[in-house]
């Protein structure tokens, strides 16, 4: 049988991984938050493997934790993901570019700007993971001293996409003549200014920069609330969904793409990528051992505290090396605890195990060798419970040569993942339109390459 | 006689040139705006010829004028300029980069973080050229009906100064330690929350990235109005000043260190840097020559709207290939028509070729041989009328050739310009000291490379 469906690949990256006992791992490099040279490796090593993208998350605050707990993290403090993926644009030549950048700490100008650089810079390669900062840290940092309220951040949020893409829709394609002979720069009848007076922004344009290569960098979104499913339905081109199983995808995926069609676009015209956390291993048991040793570097009170939460029950009195005890009922969310419970049960873990696993991470996680982690990827794709997986590594760089070394030959002798890049854009390379200009006639079908 | 004092040299960047006319220049890259290629080619020719730093201006705005001559100027969009320095940081290892950002239209965690960033990844090559903002176009982009007025942006901008550079001290240079053994990632003695809260601003911190190795990027400034001057004196390392000769520069050499030296400063903490329009020819007539075919490639209308404010007088009516009439006398400044008055005569010039000057470039010029040129360079440097130059290139790729490949090895001859780099970072190459952190003990000696 003819596979034709395709796997798309990101990483979601922080410089150490996301977990927070990475940096203690052996061969971990702990100085890589403000290491260029081991996030050039990374890049290039992800795109040798022929990942779509590379995903920087990103934090307007160090996190809110307690200090006992944020003494002993590297996520706190790493590069600007602005300044790190325009550098990795230079020495990179295919790999998508995704930026984190936050809707109610900037502004649609300056948003706008940078991302339109960046596509230039990459020759149509940025892509912009809208986010609304759910942290109420970050107002502290930015003169307000009360959060903005969720329902006016989605508000803004939808605002400031309509003006960011009008901005980057401010010159034609073809606006640029530059006519040495004739002294014509570029046709002021294809520039438009938007002149957008709405409830949140005001924002004259015109964008003082180019339409881009891609016309739109990508637009990406994770938000997975009813506010945030609606407008990554109408808008997003990119989910980075969060997913504990298979089940739970499939409807995540069958709800957007429905909601998706009602709002007039294409199923195909969203990729839905759950977040997978892969770890390898030459056996079954050799995967697991090395996530028992990554959990195990975890600061044990951060674990506790995190399995207090889940369950609702003050978990530091319990026998860190026993079972978890039975505990009464409580007023946690059930499904978060039941889900606490059935982990433990499952992997037969002690009270310590499970905390530093809350503590690290406890997401969708594939655990095994190759072609087991391909088996799931494979029927994640055929059973349309995802278009692929952003991808996160345990630890850096072991984690992430094991994926591409092992897995990824694995997905390409299957054939649903690529052996090499489609096209020079991150759109051609994801399968997605390029947009049409809202304000101006198509351009030339030569600056419109074929997707 | 040793010649000790050293020539400073920036290169004060737009990518197609600053001058209106060059785009249409032969063998110009009228595309350059939009080509990172062409970027990074100059930017590695200046590293090889050991420039201080390459220096990006920035609008917020497309820049504010009839649209008949907007379409004509290649000066209305091009890269954003943290996106592009980033990617040239990349590429280059010793060049410093100095990007432009507005203090009236941004927020100081951002900034903060953007420079902290782009230091870390440069190896300690950023500086800031920190702007209010004059253009009013640029407030109608950011959600405000009228410009925030001249005083008010300048308190502001000293405020926004001292909460970007209290939170690029969030923590002590030797804060993050690392140890994979005990599991401490940084010591939380070694951490400052700023907690700002000011007449303009309100800002938390800390700043969610480490020191970087600048401890602080480079701190530029151009303004010349006395607010601007005032601010230079107290807190710019590097001034781009605009002086038409000798005499001028002079006399605001001497008026800003006196001032520095009143806030409690040293002369040798400020590097005066005129911007130097630099057209290179085997001989002078060639070099005029040069200039005369670039300025013939001004669009004439442009020119004659600048030359009639210049004088106060609607110059349209005047023969274009005459000489400049008599003209009444006015109420424009005495001073500006006077110049314009004596550039015409001077330099004999028709009103076609005084309003294309003026409509191009009319500020400070060298215009001759690598010699002559050299010469005026060191005439500048020992009679105190600056520490180096912002070089403005005429036309790319020729006119920045001409200059590396010509008069570079002249200043070297002279022993006023290196033949390597002094060290790594920009500060250490400018010779300006790593400030201090305001809020911890000094770092240990290894991590201040002496300058």
């Amino acid at each position: 049988m003819a596979q034709t469906r395709q796997l798309r690949l990101g990483a979601f990256m922080r410089p150490v991984s996301l977990h927070t006992g990475a940096w203690r791992y052996p061969g971990a490099y702990p100085d890589a938050n403000f290491n260029f040279a081991h996030l050039k490796r990374f890049a290039q090593r992800l795109e040798g493997a022929k990942f779509d993208a590379f995903f920087m998350a990103d934090h307007l605050a160090v996190l809110n934790m307690p200090i006992e707990a944020l003494k002993r993290s590297h996520t706190v403090t790493s590069f600007e993901p602005f300044t790190l993926l325009s550098a990795l644009a230079a020495v990179t030549d295919r790999i998508g570019l995704v930026a984190t950048a936050s809707t109610t700490f900037d502004e649609p100008y300056h948003i706008a700007r940078r991302f339109a650089s960046l596509d230039h810079i990459s020759g149509g390669r940025a892509g912009w993971n809208i986010v609304t900062t759910s942290n109420p840290d970050a107002a502290l940092n930015f003169g307000r001293q009360e959060h903005v309220e969720h329902g006016e951040r989605y508000r803004r949020a939808r605002e400031f996409y309509d003006v960011v893409t009008g901005l980057w829709d401010s010159f034609a394609d073809d606006a640029f003549v530059r006519d040495a002979e004739s002294g014509l720069y570029f046709d002021p009848l294809k520039l438009h200014v938007l002149d957008h007076k709405g409830p949140s922004l005001s924002v004259r344009g015109p964008l003082n920069i180019a339409r881009s290569p891609q016309g739109w960098p990508v637009i990406v979104q994770a938000g997975a609330s009813e506010p945030g499913r609606q407008l990554a339905a109408e808008t997003a081109e990119v989910i980075f969904a969060a997913h504990a199983d298979l089940a739970a995808g499939q409807r995540f995926y069958a709800d957007v793409k429905a909601r998706a069609v009602k709002a007039g676009r294409s199923r195909d015209d969203i990729k839905i990528l759950p977040g997978a956390f892969v770890v390898v291993g030459d056996t079954v048991e050799e995967a697991r051992a090395k996530r028992a040793k990554l959990d195990s570097l975890v600061y044990y009170e951060s674990g506790i505290a995190s399995l207090s939460i889940a369950i609702g029950h003050d978990a530091s009195g319990f026998d860190p090396d026993a079972p978890l005890p039975d505990i009464p009922e409580t007023n946690a969310s059930k499904s978060g605890r039941e889900r606490v419970i059935e982990l433990a049960r499952e992997e037969d873990l002690t009270v310590r195990q499970l905390a530093q696993r809350l503590g690290g991470y406890s997401g969708l996680a594939f655990v095994g060798t190759a072609k087991a982690i391909a088996d799931e990827m494979e029927e994640w794709l055929v059973s349309e419970g995802s278009d692929g997986f952003n991808v996160m590594f345990p630890f850096l760089p072991a984690g992430l040569d094991d994926f591409v070394d092992k897995v990824v030959p694995e997905l390409q002798r299957r054939n649903i993942f690529r052996r090499e890049y489609e096209g020079s854009t991150l759109r051609e390379n994801l399968g997605l339109a390029r947009p049409a200009n809202r304000f101006f006639e198509e351009a030339p079908v030569d600056r419109r390459k074929a997707v």
